[in-house]
């Protein structure tokens, strides 16, 4: 506070917050590609604001992929000490997938940000989010594989390709949480250790 | 033969059967948007050809699936009388999702050809071939349910979400045949009446 520097990179912050909120909004709003015109309309700031924090729309995408991410990351570590290891499992897959749906182009997102789509959510740029994820998502599988409620030959890959697969059907068909929810049911007493009695 | 016009209809139906050839070979190389003059160039005809029989890309999009899931079909026709009707189910699936993967831009072609993304393969343009092929999946489904090898609670919408979703990611990240096996496997366990002991 005392020195010149402080407010005004707190402000730059500020800024830069404010402007990926707004692009968050446009963005589920509008689909892609992203106005830069639009965000600056929408967040109340200059062109030239968007473009110093964001200097292409590239940089923009990777950093509300970073953003959701780390969300998501947040989540699954609160999840990471639940009572019933195979329901916080399973609840993550369908926060995932439900994340998915709510936003009109999160599948475009991922390819247009330069995104492996191999990998699914992982590699984001620069940040380690992507590794992050992976790891998260790893860290509940495994402890649920633990708890003895998914079966132990469930591997990475394919957990990372049916999270994947799941996101963007739910969100190239727009499922409504019905149909999610009756979908993933299939998935998941493909995943359980011992399926359900039917 | 004896009239003018026998001949000439002859040729304008190989003309366009070998369009549409040289479309999916384009297709398959270069992806979408498909060049109109590189399919003329491949298939050693004038661009006027092409647009006599295609007028737009659309229209050539359209084309393309019509032709392949009338192959699908009639693949489907052969396994509705297989002797275990929950492998041919099964078999029948794998295939589709294998088809979604050897080709650069199904998915992209199917939202590009103006299908409605909640119906899955089904509604494509004035042809039927939409709803036949639903029918022929609903066929084998209800087949190997009536067998007892697929849960009998597995409705239609999901098991379209289900092939909808495989085919998008094996295309998105174009699985290897041994993803893909992994992955299906894990799916079919889910759809099965009686998984397998592991």
């Amino acid at each position: 506070m005392s020195s010149q520097g402080r407010p005004r990179r707190a402000d730059a912050e500020r800024n830069r917050e404010r402007v990926l909120a707004s692009a968050e909004i446009v963005l589920a709003r509008d689909g892609l590609p992203v106005s830069m015109r639009a965000v600056a309309a929408h967040a109340g700031v200059g062109l030239g604001t968007i473009y110093r924090n964001f200097p292409t729309q590239e940089a923009l995408y990777q950093s509300i992929i970073v953003q959701r991410t780390q969300a998501l990351i947040a989540e699954a570590a609160e999840l990471s000490t639940a009572p019933e290891p195979g329901r916080a499992f399973l609840a993550y897959f369908t926060r995932i997938v439900a994340h998915a749906t709510r936003t009109k182009a999160m599948a475009d997102l991922l390819a247009r940000a330069g995104i492996d789509p191999k990998s699914g959510l992982a590699d984001v740029g620069q940040a380690d989010v992507g590794q992050d994820m992976r790891q998260a998502v790893q860290g509940l599988l495994t402890r649920a594989q633990h708890a003895g409620a998914i079966r132990a030959d469930l591997q990475m890959p394919e957990l990372m390709a049916l999270l994947t697969a799941t996101c963007l059907a739910a969100e190239a068909s727009q499922w409504d949480a019905g149909l999610r929810t009756r979908t993933l049911a299939i998935v998941f007493d493909g995943m359980r250790a011992q399926p359900p009695a039917r």
